[in-house]
């Protein structure tokens, strides 16, 4: 299900083929979804590559607002790169998260002595006990095996428990092409959406959330939770010009109605196929967009990340909170 | 005038007295204008306070796109104080505005050696020949001289030649009231706006600047020149938590249809009033506020964004450009 | 054992009580060492003060070098506060360290619900089996269990398998007084060294690396490790202040031969127990210093990891690596 | 002269063919030098390349400490590139480095519409009447005549009046070669020296700052000043591994004995030769180094550093301050 049978567009820009964040090529991502008693979590995963220690694609990350447990970003700043698969889950498992990377990698690479897992988080805990610890590196493990070109979004994965806007969030997806100098890239996003008041809730200009807290009448939550927000891209870009569309990924966010509120620990993280770091030998060659050409790009993580969330909106079903009240889903107002 | 002339609205949040950034006591706000041939250009001031450099008030800045000339940001952020009225003028004119403001903070302290002006600017070239370099520090202290609590907005001083949405920009300012335990702070802001896509430009969820492109067919520039923001409180906040609510104006950029493009260079520098750090015997005592307080000033700081933005366009005449051609206003659609 | 036994003084500034972190009122330390086959590591915290979920001390980091995998700076960064102990281990372990982090949180404070553990690591892989990631959450309690006031130093918990300067490494502290306006206040630093190439160890300005290295012919590493820095003081900062204060740190390791190398993730971790973010109610009064009165923690902060790395060193015993060569102590050659 | 006259090295590198920023290739620097009654001042450029406005050479900032008010940053740090020559002068004259560039870039290149002037400055109050701004456009337009590949150092330029561990400073320079696969490349370094305490000067390990304080009975003043670091190469890098280099500089600062002191304004500008943003057809080819090669320009960009402060003050002869105190040069102590 898609944005487009509700009659809704995020912007003018043209998704890639299966409008997923897969549709960059060799890009894989897969959830493991855990549903025991009081827990509704998971992790989900996204790979950026066959071998993503070796190849070290070159990563930014843009913190929007740092209230949040995201690991692994103090290397990825710092190298412009990541050599690890991207998990997310929720905010009391993060250490789950790294486990799962840490022990994948050492599997898959004899070589691997010291490497850098990222793994981001929201906190799911309405829906979900959080305290019960229940995100094993297991569950990592069979997230990554998992892990393909097409995947679930809605209430799976690490999106099993999120709330957004008062309403059932999840994971969702969506990518856009780019076309440059008769050439066509791709950018699509990956998001974990757990933020955003529900009198807040906008689409394409219309406020929706207004009337669908009217109809409700009550939800009385503020800005809480968060959103993960994966970008993958082919695109010649650096770590600099990477790091700079990360941060319009903001647009998407403030369009839907986010006011970047302070309980909002919002980050995203980005990679491109075009350019790694993993050679050890000889000189690196590295292509890279003339600085004008990124205002395409920028446009487009904005739409990319708008379109993802309500992506996992409308692909979330209701659900029931750890007090029994129910979390509509967006679809039941559209 | 004011926005809700029109039934506009930017949010629900309670305008201070004036609705001005100089609502915020014992701020002052100034302009120089400058009409001379092809030159249409000028100056703005913001003073925070009777001794700046003596006073030293708690500041921050957020840079959303450094793709500017701002100067004097640097040691804001390191010493986390200002202590000089901060001036707005255009892109090649950053040296009149440090000189004008060295001149000024010798000639009304003695003892200052060593002080950090703040000068900001915008690219008005479309208007005014850039080139001509016309601003002196003269226009400076006449700005500075002009200062009071009311002052003029739309195209006037540094908006004097800008172009916001494809239309005349200039001058802007709002203000917002929040409310803390039973005590009422004050939140304002002013801007230079020179930044914006005609096709962007949205009112309140609506999408006029389409309209408006359609209705004058040829309107074909992208989004460039950039937004220089000030924003001004007696809100009790350090440096750290300033910063957080200068971050959130851009959800104020955003809702009006920005996408936060390459060519603007678009540049936040904030202070309160409530704290400050010229004392240089004894300890210094702080008043802030828990952090979760920040959450009605982060929306606020959009709020008065958005509208100053809007303030700014309704205030400003259609002007001729350089070419000729006609700079509508904001008004003639509305 | 302390480095003036050796006649070695490290500048001029007077140690607290002990010369340790803990020297900081209410500052406990305590490890937890793991010795099992090839497996030569551990575990060693900081603890800040009682209730550190509820106290919120306000802290700040300092990255050196981002050559590393410390979690939970992005919060402390955003929010100018630490709400969990610092955990220091080994590279491979740092979920480990967050895992017990999280279980000591909520065991001892019944209303954690999310909260940032702090956890940074050093690369033990020459002389410990990083591959076998031994260390778990329990050890991480356990570490906690025996902190106290007094703690070991040397070759224990997360020093136990550390390298520096091509010597044994692994925990050392010391601690300066500062004197400001007839009041006493004290930093301490606590560090995991496990940086630096031999030939550039430098003591008071002596190359002693060089003579080292010749005498033991063939030491042929480069800089690689890397070193962690916990900081404590009870000086009235903000989190800015104590940034400031942190950056200074990288005096002591260059003052000792280090160049700042690629390979070595430095990081620095402070906190202050002087300020609290943990009040929820009313207003927060913080008290800081004027800023010129930071330029004898400055000097102190450098001059007290100078000490604390040699600390560490002059109390590690000579080991064995993986493949059967001594890594010699530091002692030996004084 | 040189160090080496004296028989002191700054580590074991190789300098360059004149062992000056200059010998890489293309880069120039000049002097315009100001005496008139108090004022001892004057400016400093260094020219990267033949049109700076079109070639836009990588470039990348490190501040050190922040607590300054060079101008340019910003942009510098957003695009990863510089797009005017760089200027150094005094604190109350950062405007006429501006200016001057803006006129300079204006006639150079008729193209010119909006560009990034950069300019630096030290504080040299103690021996040039600050207050009476005797720099103006036309010292830098000078400076930038004189510019070549030979030029003096020592109390010239922006030099002229600078005060280094409490001996004269002045502009200094070093370079050092790094030999990668076959190829050489050259990396260099121009100071403007005016910072650190007397007692601290070390050179080599020993401390003859206290032996010269002692002497000359009664030097009391604190780290105060600033020093400007500009930092030229060819080799092959983005603006990410340029910054990283800049890090390092300060290692060459504290090697002297610098604490990194309060007052001091510290900033390091850089850029390569090798790679360039000012292409605006197709994509651009970047070649960058494997990361951990950096190791070598890490360590030699300290040396250069090291090198170059010392460099300035032998080159600088006695001058009297404002007071009429004689401030001695390096030469007559060593």
């Amino acid at each position: 299900m898609r944005i487009t049978d509700f009659g809704i567009r995020a912007g003018e820009g043209i998704p890639g083929k299966n409008n997923l964040i897969t549709d960059v090529a060799g890009v894989k991502a897969g959830h493991c979804t855990i549903d025991e008693g009081n827990v509704h979590t998971g992790v989900t995963v996204v790979i950026p590559c066959d071998n993503v220690y070796k190849t070290k694609p070159v990563a930014a990350v843009h913190v929007i607002n740092g209230f949040g447990k995201t690991a692994g970003l103090m290397q990825a700043e710092e190298l412009g790169n990541i050599e690890s698969p991207i998990a997310l889950t929720n905010t009391l498992s993060v250490h789950a998260g790294l486990e799962g990377l840490v022990r994948y990698t050492l599997e898959t690479d004899k070589d691997a002595r010291t490497f850098n897992p990222v793994c981001g988080e929201t906190n799911d805990s309405r829906i979900s006990d959080i305290t019960a610890m229940a995100v094993s590196a297991e569950h990592v493990q069979k997230a990554i095996e998992n892990a393909s070109e097409m995947f679930a979004r809605g209430a799976v994965g690490a999106g099993r428990g999120t709330v957004c806007f008062g309403l059932k969030g999840g994971i969702g997806s969506a990518s856009r092409q780019v076309a440059i100098r008769g050439k066509t890239y791709t950018l699509g996003v990956l998001v974990q959406s757990n933020f955003g008041a529900m009198k807040d809730l906008t689409i394409s200009g219309d406020p929706i959330g207004r009337r669908i807290a009217a109809k409700l009448n009550g939800e009385k939550e503020g800005d809480r939770g968060s959103v993960m927000i994966i970008l993958a891209t082919d695109l010649p870009v650096d770590s600099r010009q990477l790091k700079r569309i990360l941060k319009r990924c903001e647009t998407g966010l403030v369009r839907l109605g986010s006011r970047l509120g302070h309980g909002s620990g919002d980050v995203v993280i980005g990679f491109t196929t075009a350019n790694a770091m993993g050679k050890t030998e000889g000189i690196i060659s590295h292509e890279i967009l003339p600085e004008h050409l990124l205002e395409q790009p920028f446009r487009m993580a904005g739409e990319a990340v708008e379109e993802a969330v309500l992506d996992s909106m409308i692909n979330a079903e209701a659900m029931e909170d750890l007090e029994g009240r129910t979390v509509h889903s967006l679809r039941e107002f559209l």
